[in-house]
C-alpha cells in the first residue's frame, strides 16, 4: 500500500509558506508502515488539480491532500476532487449546524460563503474538524482511498490524529504501534555505531535514529495483529536498546528535553537559576515554555557586559583581567554568584564567543564555557560548537540542558 | 515562462527533514517573475524519478532539482537525469580537481566513489559548488532547462544565487530587480486595505504584501532591460506605499527588526536593559542574536517569581497585592527598576499570561502588559494575545521589539 500527499495552495508555490504538512503526514504514514512514494504541491486552479489526482489516482492508493477547503472562491480542492471521483456534492445537515454555531459563539457574521464547507460528495465519510469550519472527507473507489483535509495545521493535525489514523489503521490490516526514544549527550553516527547489531537484524519492530536539534531519537514501530503483542514487541527492544545506550535516553514519553528537567527538578523539589552571557536569555527562554515551571524558576539574569558579572554575580575583576570573561574560571564564578544570591539547588551559567567577531586564536568562535550546580558540587564544560552565531547559541543552550539533566538524573 | 521544482530524496518522504528548498525556491522564481506551477518530492529511486523528470519536462518549460548528488549509491539523480536527457556522463576534470583539492585541504583520505561527483552530462553547464564537493549543472533541450542543484541547503542557496540567477535572468531577457520593505505594527489585511489602490493598479514594478512573525513585507518586484529604470522604477513605487504607510516601515535593507532596533540604538548612544516575565529571556536572547549588541545591551533579569521582581526592580510588595503581577501598575514599576538599578536609557519590561493555565475571566490567558522607556517616558500597553505558549511568548517579544523601534525610531 502506498500513499502520495498532495498539498494545494497557490500561497505554497510562491513561496510564502513552507509545506510542514507534508513532513508531518509522512512521518505519521513512515510510522504507521505505509510508504509515501510521492509528495506533490500544486495552486488553486482546477486543471492542473484535476491532473494532479488523476496522476495520482493511477500511482499511489492512498492519496491525501490538504488545503483549499476555505469559504472563498479561491478555494476548489473539494469541487474539483468531486468532480474527479464523480460524485456530487451534497450538503451535509450536521456540518451546516457546526458552523451556524461557531459564528454564533463568536458573535460574527457569517457569509452565505460559508455554508459551501458544509458540502460534501456523496457517500464520503465526513470528518468534523473540531478546530475550524471546514469538515474533511474520506471517500473510497475501488482502487483509491482519498482523504481530504484542511490546510492549516492547526485543523488539519487534530483531524488526522483523531480522526484519520483510525481509518488507516483499519486497512493495515493489524496494528501498528510506535514510540520514541529520545537521547541526548550522543551524536547520531554514534548511536548507529552502538547499536549496529539492532539496527542491522531488524525485522519488527523496526528501529530508527533521527538526529534532532543536538538530540538523537529512536523511532521503534512494531506491526501485530494485536496490541498486546505489539506493546511487548516494543518493550523488548526498548530493553534492548536501553542496555546499550540507557545512559543516554532521557525520556520515551512525548516530552521535550526542558520539560522532563523541570519534571525531575519538581519531583525532588528542586529550583533553577541561570545566568546567561552568549545566550542571552535563550536558554531561560526555553525552560520558561514549560507550562507550571513557576515552582522551579524563580530568576535569572542576562549578563552580557563584565560590569553586569561583577554586579550581579560577583565576578571577581582579577578574574576577568586575568582569565577573560569567556574562560572556566569566569563560568565558575559566575555559578558561584548564582548560587549565593539565589539561594538556588541548581544553576547553570553560560559564557561564550558566538562570533562572527570576538574570536581569535587561543578562543575562537563557537568556544563556550557552561557551569552547572547540583548538589554541592559545580561542573565547567569546555565546549567547541561549529555554525553561525544563531547555531553557537543554540547548541549552547542545549548543552546546558543536557549537563544539568546528567546531573539531577 | 513556467517552471517546477523536484526534491529529490527519500529522507523528504520519511518526513525526517522538511523541505526548504522547494520555499526557497519557489520564492527566488516569483521575484523573477516566473511561474511555479508544481513542486514534486520523490525518493532516491531511478523508475519514479526518472517519470516524474519526465511529467515535469512535458508541463514545465524551466525544472530545477535539488538532492541525490552526493558520493554513494543512493544518489541517482545525475545518472537518471541524463539517462532522460539521452545524454553520456563525462569527467570534468576541473570538478575533479576541485574535489581532490577539498579532501587534501581537510586532510582526510578520499574514497574512489567521491569523483563519481565530478561526472557531468555532456554539454552541460557546470555549476561549481563553493561549499561543497558536488556540482550541479544546467542542461538544455529543445523546450527545457533542467537545473540540477545540490541538496543541502547551505551548498544550494549560494549555488543559485551566484550562477543559476544569472541564466535565468539571460532567459527573462529584461532584468528584474526586487526589493522589500518591512513593516511592523500594523496587519496584512490593513495594509492591504490601505494600499488597495496601489496594489490594484500595479503592473511593473508589482507589489505583494505577505505577513511574517508579526511583520508585514511588501515585496516590490520591477522586470525592464535596464537596471536604472529598475530602481528607478522602484523608487518611484518606494515613494507612493511610504507615503501611505511610511510610519509602519522599519526598513527596506536586508535588517531583522531586532537589528534595525539595535542599530538605532547604536547610533544615539543608547543603552538597552529589559526584564521578562512571561517571556522569560525570549526577548533578550532575540536581542542579542545581533552581533556587535554588547555597546547597548549590559544587562537583564528574568523575574518570572514576585520574589524576582521585588528582589531586583523595586516592585512594591503592595502593587503585587493591589494589582497582581500581570498589571499595568507592576509593568510600570518593572521598568522604573530597571532605570534606578541599571542606569540605562532605554528598557523594556515584559509580564502576561502565556497559559495554558493561570488565567480567569478578569485576566485570561494572552493578556500581556509590556512596558517601554525612552527618554523620560513609560508607556505601557496592554496586549491580548492568542494562540498557545510559545505563541503567545512570541508575539509578546515581537510587540516588545515594536513598541521600542516606535519610540527611539
Amino acid at each position: 500500500m502506498t500513499a502520495e500527499i498532495i498539498a494545494i495552495g497557490t500561497e505554497l508555490l510562491l513561496g510564502d509558506i513552507l509545506n510542514t504538512n507534508a513532513q508531518y503526514l509522512s512521518r505519521q504514514l513512515a510510522d504507521m508502515g505505509i510508504s509515501v512514494y510521492y509528495q506533490s504541491v500544486v495552486g488553486d486552479n482546477v486543471d492542473r488539480l484535476e491532473k494532479t489526482i488523476q496522476n495520482a489516482m493511477n500511482r499511489s492508493s492512498i492519496i491525501i491532500t490538504t488545503g483549499g477547503l476555505g469559504p472563498t472562491t479561491d478555494d476548489l480542492s473539494k469541487e474539483t476532487i468531486a468532480k474527479v471521483l464523480d460524485l456530487p456534492l451534497e450538503e451535509h445537515e450536521e456540518s451546516k449546524q457546526r458552523i451556524i454555531d461557531i459564528f454564533n459563539k463568536m458573535g460574527k457574521q457569517m457569509s452565505s460563503n460559508n455554508l459551501k464547507q458544509a458540502f460534501i460528495p456523496k457517500g464520503a465519510i465526513v470528518l468534523d474538524n473540531d478546530n475550524g469550519t471546514a469538515p474533511g472527507f474520506i471517500a473510497k473507489t475501488e482502487n483509491n482511498i482519498i482523504i481530504v483535509l484542511p490546510g492549516p495545521p492547526n485543523e488539519m493535525v487534530p483531524m488526522f490524529e483523531d480522526k484519520v489514523k483510525k481509518e488507516l489503521n483499519k486497512l493495515n490490516e493489524g496494528v501498528i504501534y510506535s514510540e520514541t526514544l529520545k537521547l541526548c549527550g550522543i551524536g547520531e553516527s554514534k548511536v548507529a555505531q552502538l547499536l549496529e547489531d539492532v539496527i542491522e537484524n531488524q525485522s519488527n519492530p523496526t528501529i530508527a535514529p533521527y538526529a534532532k536539534n543536538g538530540e538523537v531519537h529512536l523511532r521503534i514501530t512494531a506491526k501485530t495483529s494485536d496490541e498486546t503483542v505489539a506493546i511487548k514487541l516494543i518493550n523488548e527492544m526498548k530493553e534492548k536498546v536501553s542496555n546499550v545506550v540507557g545512559e543516554y535516553i532521557y525520556t520515551s514519553d512525548d516530552k521535550t528535553l526542558e520539560e522532563t528537567l523541570v519534571s525531575i527538578l519538581q519531583e525532588k523539589d528542586l529550583t533553577l537559576s541561570i545566568a546567561e552571557s552568549c545566550t542571552g536569555g535563550l536558554l531561560s527562554g526555553r525552560i520558561i515554555n514549560c507550562s507550571g515551571v513557576s515552582s522551579v524558576y524563580k530568576e535569572g539574569f542576562i549578563t552580557y557586559s563584565n560590569e553586569a558579572k561583577k554586579k550581579y554575580l560577583d565576578v571577581r575583576e582579577d578574574t576577568l583581567d586575568k582569565y577573560g570573561a569567556v574562560s572556566e574560571e569566569t563560568a565558575r564564578e559566575m555559578v558561584e554568584g548564582l548560587i549565593n544570591n539565589c539561594k538556588t539547588s541548581t544553576a547553570i551559567a553560560v559564557t561564550g564567543i558566538a562570533g562572527p567577531t570576538g574570536g581569535d586564536e587561543d578562543k575562537p568562535v563557537g568556544l563556550v564555557y557552561i557551569g552547572v550546580y547540583y548538589n554541592g558540587n559545580i561542573t565547567v564544560k569546555r565546549c567547541n560548537f561549529s555554525g553561525n552565531r544563531q547555531k553557537i547559541r543554540d547548541r549552547a543552550v542545549v548543552e546546558g540542558l543536557i549537563m544539568l539533566w546528567n546531573e539531577v538524573k
